[in-house]
């Protein structure tokens, strides 16, 4: 059964919905943890249990090189291998694929691989076969991922090949129990977006993303990008904004009609020592933490983090002890979904633009 | 109030008992996982709650000089830094100091920081001042580790100069709150583990160790000094064998009337990939598990750990991801807290000869 979205409430051009799959109910705006192996750094299955995201994504280049999709698909699929109950979602791989400075030809990528440098093809197909076998709840098209800035004829280019590839692998797929989600390129140009957003809601998806975005770009030029992309989607189907995790990407994304986003930075900030917090940004290494007794956030309580103090995890940090990162990790993940959960409520009560206004407050710099 | 020691059952030298202090009771046999830094690497403060050892052992020597034992005294002392409220056993510190060959007089040893190299000093009363900062259920006195194959007269000076420190230990330690225990050395010589014993115990202290085995030397020679030291200590306070986590090792003290054990074997062996199962030792990154779909110990079931398969774990362990040593990590200590379980019910059931046979069965190559 392909997946529904109700849009329950409004408040500007902001909504609050519920995406329903077989699996169950996504409460929207939702971020998803990055598990780019299967796993999420520092964290197991129990723990994404105890931290209840409803949704997380795993990288299909890293898991279709090590261990392999095959291997994955004969001990039952992701959830299986993971023993992860919770939706999935997969990217294609185009995205890492890309930063490995492919060949592309209208067939597809071909790259070498990180581990081990050999010669690796990508096509739209394989795309999908290869997450047919993880067997995500959501699988994502191969698009092609234009490096900005460039010219406008070839991010025009490489958005109608992004078409052509959207269109065979919406041909090519064939789980009727995953849902495909295709994916809005064009750079920075509304007049591409546009015109990407009218082409994949063409071919017609389960769901819509907006990729190439968050790469880099000003706010000032990826907010119009973006706004002409959610303009011309479709309100019922789930909008994904891919690669974005900054508090204030978050707000401006759900401001401009975006249900779900992805981003290593809560995760990757964690193990770096960095702790999301209604003070902004807390590098928890430094010296002026060592005696603080306080909870990592004093206004967020959660039972998976709010127990240790700023010196414990100081202390931890600055020692290398992976606990430390992995508090932090449970700390940024639970911290980030309570920003959504926020902005969900304040989208019921139609207060979302005084929560855009304290977002800016705390994290503009 | 000092703790106090009922033996319940025996079985041969073998005992089953319980240690009650102000905290609550842990039973025994024990095996204590090593938190170095006030933390079991890869687990926080919640994973140990789940997987409930009784007691944890946490190193002098890190916390005083990361992050200092003021700075944990300052923040209520280590229980509450590291918000557990289950037993903690700290040592002296002697045993890494004695790695960092020191300069050792009567007065104490003089070493030099594995952290930045300053020239620190450690005396017996400067480590129960520590540990009393630290404030753990159980303090270790500082005694002097001779490095094993050694001369009987150094053996014996060593020894000699550890009762002096231990008489000066006693003397020194105030916190009425804090269990002490004295250290039984005299290297691999029996005659010189019974002097030692009856030394020590003539001081009067809350439990007694027995230190510097398990150091290298054979089981041969490890067993009759052991015995020699066990033969000559009260039957009403616990018996520590310290830094011996091996399956022999454990059925073999246990066997020579010990109660208690640390080591970091087996947090150790997790990290780098592994188990310990009723097969042995396992190591999961061996091609031979990569499409085994059976849990870590098919004979053991632990809800933390047996829910994930060995594909899984050598997936995680061979692509450096830190949840495949996390995983291992609660399943190493799950499985050995169970082996010391069922030693426990043994003795009770009369019937540790046949487990002690088992064992052997299993781990001795």
């Amino acid at each position: 059964m392909a997946l529904s979205m109700n849009v329950t409430h409004n408040d500007g051009l902001a909504r609050a919905g519920e995406i329903t799959t077989d699996r169950g109910t996504i409460q929207t705006p939702v971020f998803m943890p990055v598990g780019t192996r299967g796993a999420v750094k520092t964290l197991d299955t129990g723990d994404l249990e105890r931290l209840g995201p409803p949704i997380v994504l795993s990288n299909t280049y890293h898991l279709m090189d090590r261990p392999g999709s095959d291997l994955i698909e004969e001990c039952g699929g992701l959830h299986k291998f993971m023993d992860w109950d919770g939706h999935l979602l997969t990217d294609s791989g185009g995205f890492q694929i890309f930063s490995l400075e492919p060949k592309v030809t209208e067939q597809g990528a071909v790259f070498r691989s990180v581990y081990d440098g050999d010669k690796l093809e990508m096509s739209p197909e394989q795309s999908v076969k290869v997450q047919e076998q993880l067997g995500a709840d959501i699988a994502m098209v191969l698009d092609v991922c234009t490096a900005l800035p460039a010219p406008r004829d070839k991010v025009l280019a490489d958005m109608e090949r992004t078409h052509r590839w959207a269109e065979r692998s919406r041909q090519a797929h064939t789980r009727k129990d995953q849902n495909q989600f295709g994916i809005v390129q064009g750079g920075v140009d509304p007049e591409l977006r546009e015109m990407s957003a009218k082409a994949i809601v063409d071919i017609g998806f389960d769901g819509y993303a907006v990729g190439g975005l968050s790469v880099g770009e000003s706010r000032e030029d990826m907010v119009p990008a973006l706004k002409a992309a959610t303009t011309h989607l479709p309100i019922d189907k789930p909008r994904y904004f891919m690669g974005l995790g900054d508090p204030i990407g978050l707000i401006e994304a759900v401001h401009n009609g975006v249900d779900m986003f992805d981003c290593v930075l809560p995760t990757r900030l964690a193990r770096h020592g960095t702790a999301l917090s209604n003070e902004g940004r807390l590098n928890l290494k430094n010296r002026q933490f060592a005696n603080d007794q306080r909870p990592i956030d004093p206004s967020f309580d959660h039972p998976l983090s709010s127990r240790y103090s700023r010196a414990y995890l100081r202390h931890l940090l600055v020692t290398n002890e992976s606990t430390g990162g992995r508090i932090l990790t449970l700390h940024n993940l639970a911290w980030l979904a309570e920003l959504t959960n926020r902005m969900r409520q304040a989208i019921i009560d139609g207060t979302f633009d005084k929560l855009r206004d304290e977002v800016w407050a705390t994290w503009h710099r």
